[in-house]
């Protein structure tokens, strides 16, 4: 046994009781309103085949996997196969021999695994949610961790738009009952993206387009402009893209424009309409003008990084606090093809769990957490008060009241301090004179009031 | 991009819907206990520096941690030290210099590393509770999985039996509240063991001697015997030993007989105290006599296998369903003695929920799932029907209903069908008589039963 001191590998981290209720709060907050709109709740292993991983985010991604080691004599099955270890220089090559197992890298692959798996037994469209942590073995820093928890909600098997919608009532639903109340869901459709790369005349640098226009926000115009020239795009291209780019007014007004601009384009306009059916919808729904709808704003500099999006896609952003985006998806046309199952569409989006916690935070908009943990400490200051305590600790429990009475006798100082320290709301103190009255003393820690209350009426006072 | 049929690695296991709903309903009843009495949440990483966990579960124990491989060129590490790929055969040399991570294998070892690291911060006698997967590279076999999770819930830094008592009523409110009826909680000293191998004058066999009467209940008292005789115990010594291994009656005439029993052996009949200690708090926080006491049976041949305990030992075993043991916890007096922290004495149990899913579900005790899905799905047959529809969507969701619209116009088999799937208990019909009419049909999927419903009243109806 080593009794070396303890530490955490770096990018992980312990939560302490305070800490877990303020993320439990989070993800409860999330998962209601996910339950509300009819997604259901899947968990796959933490673990998946190698092969299962391998491929789907790209090279980078690809090296930040954490691969597991096989167990056992792991070294039998590289020197079976030939490996030469004092030649290869590549580590790379040597992990497909020793290791074929890995963490989970997001819930997307592994949920696109499980509906290929489970086709049979899932009924579409098939709505699920998904709260589990992901491992990336990224270089850590302020906000990025190795260890994370993702919150995603996908529907596949429907090609409505109602679906794009109700994501932009869930985010909205969700991030106003944590206490957001400046937020923008920005909406986006690939096809427009499409549309815009098409009248430029080059549909090719679809990709190179993208890319920069979406650095908008933190290089501007002339930035973006200097990509795009070094990209292979032209001025006369960026005269004509400027308008797209810098676009203002209000949705209505953007729409109007982009139907103008991209008129000559049927994947433009079907981008613009696939935006106009979702407004339509959120405006049935929430009962707005589609002039009025609160916290959706139509973004065409908005890209997403992942290339699998087709259709719609969301990133969510507070205005209250400078952080970077705190949700985002979209829609995908061709999720579970790389597992042989084809022509699947489907639309997700996904909460940044450990950025909201940071929102929050620093907004002090967490509730005071007291509810939910101790509500009561009997105090225990000798084996008579602890005697006369044991019913009453019983009596407040049977009653759903979360209790405790403190294990041993103990100076008042230290009791209190216990307390203190686990937030309990009331402490119930107990001495001599309480128990020849048949009485306690209930102490409100937040008020610093004591009272004395008849053992009879104790669960009334404190329920 | 492969596009190979995916599958799992072995031993771990997807979780659907259907079971989410089952597998939160046994952590949610479980929590809700724990909170009652004072366990605050906290969560660990998943991966703990390999040095942490190794030395901690015994040379077997060892080989069943997942490793994790090394990011980026993980072989220039041993390259560097110089190790011999060619010459050396034993993968284990191999791994301090490739792996610096792995995964928890239990969740005691992290909750006593969490202790030493957050000492300074926490209050003590410190209750926690943590509900967590935990990693092992056994053999998968019929309830034994790779990925499983553990509900484990400890207080350290108090020598209070009261928190014993407290855990024998945890178990029994959870299991009840889990809807099991016949269970039994086995309670044990390790002090009465200790007790029982110095009368009989072999207090260095005590191991030997615990791990064979543990056995009593699967190879009978002849079984026992000629394990004890294999390990160095005289047939006067099994003589000596068997009134006590097959004690009989009541808890309190057990204690009796130990008490004469073990009267010469002062760890003994400290054991016996404890036992009775921890009975005296139990009654008197049921309000039942010492002998009425419900669920709780002393039984002496309870070693449980792990070295760290001290003190009361606990075992959970339904009577129901053959089965091993649900739950199981006890005293331990150095836990945090690994990282550096002396003489932190706790006390902890453990349930064990992937084997109480099975019995639930054996004795088909888990609760209608369907109030915890979708309670209404609207039924869509064209665009005037959906367009009815979404207010009245939007109005059940805002009473907190969690409803769906079927999101395209589809045959009204199939939309029964997705209803079916989903355990959906309403299906709302709008065609166009409901629309004129500015009523709906409310069918109850459980009865058939259909129902005319104003438009006014559906939330009243359904909420």
């Amino acid at each position: 046994m080593s009794s070396n001191k303890p530490s955490l590998p770096k990018g992980t981290r312990d939560f302490t009781p305070s800490e877990m209720v303020k993320r439990n709060f989070i993800y409860d907050t999330i998962k209601t309103v996910f339950k509300k709109y009819g997604y259901a709740e899947i968990q796959t292993p933490s673990m998946e085949n190698l092969q299962t991983l391998t491929g789907k985010y790209g090279d980078e991604g690809d090296k930040l996997i954490f691969k597991i080691l096989n167990s056992g004599e792991f070294l039998n099955e590289p020197k079976k196969k030939g490996y030469d270890f004092a030649a290869e220089n590549n580590s790379n090559k040597l992990v497909s021999l020793i290791s074929e197992k890995a963490l989970r890298y997001d819930l997307t692959v592994p949920f696109a695994r499980f509906v290929v798996m489970h086709q049979n037994e899932l009924s579409f469209p098939f709505k699920r949610f998904q709260i589990q942590p992901v491992w990336r073995a990224d270089r850590p820093q302020k906000g990025r961790y190795r260890e994370f928890y993702q919150c995603d909600a996908d529907v596949v098997g429907s090609e409505s738009l109602l679906n794009e919608a109700e994501f932009v009532l869930i985010y909205t639903e969700a991030l106003k009952a944590l206490g957001l109340k400046d937020f923008t869901i920005k909406l986006n459709n690939r096809k427009i993206l499409s549309g815009i790369a098409e009248i430029i005349g080059k549909p090719a640098l679809i990709v190179d387009m993208t890319v920069a226009i979406d650095k908008l926000d933190k290089i501007g115009m002339d930035g973006v402009s200097k990509e795009l020239l070094e990209k292979g795009f032209t001025e006369a291209d960026i005269e004509r893209l400027k308008p797209v780019i810098l676009l203002q007014g209000s949705n209505l007004d953007k729409l109007r424009q982009l139907k103008e601009v991209l008129k000559a384009t049927e994947v433009g306009l079907k981008g613009i309409e696939e935006i106009e059916e979702v407004i339509s919808y959120v405006s049935k729904l929430t009962g707005s003008a589609p002039e009025d709808i609160q916290h959706l704003g139509i973004d065409i500099t908005l890209a997403r990084g992942l290339n699998y999006y087709t259709g719609c896609i969301f990133e969510v952003a507070t205005n209250e606090v400078a952080m970077g985006s705190i949700g985002g998806g979209g829609r995908y046309d061709d999720l579970t093809g790389m597992f042989g199952l084809k022509d699947l569409t489907g639309v997700g989006v996904s909460f940044g769990a450990d950025r909201i916690y940071d929102v929050l935070e620093e907004l002090n908009l967490f509730p005071a957490s007291t509810v939910q943990g101790t509500k009561v400490l009997i105090s225990n200051f000798d084996k008579e008060a602890e005697n006369y305590a044991l019913p009453i600790l019983a009596q407040l429990r049977n009653a759903g009241i979360a209790a405790e009475l403190y294990p041993t006798s103990a100076k008042l100082k230290k009791q209190m301090a216990y307390a203190d320290a686990k937030n309990i709301p009331y402490v119930i103190l107990i001495g001599s004179e309480e128990i020849s009255a048949n009485m306690v003393t209930v102490k409100n820690m937040l008020t610093g009031e004591q009272e004395k209350v008849a053992l009879s009426a104790i669960v009334d006072k404190l329920g």
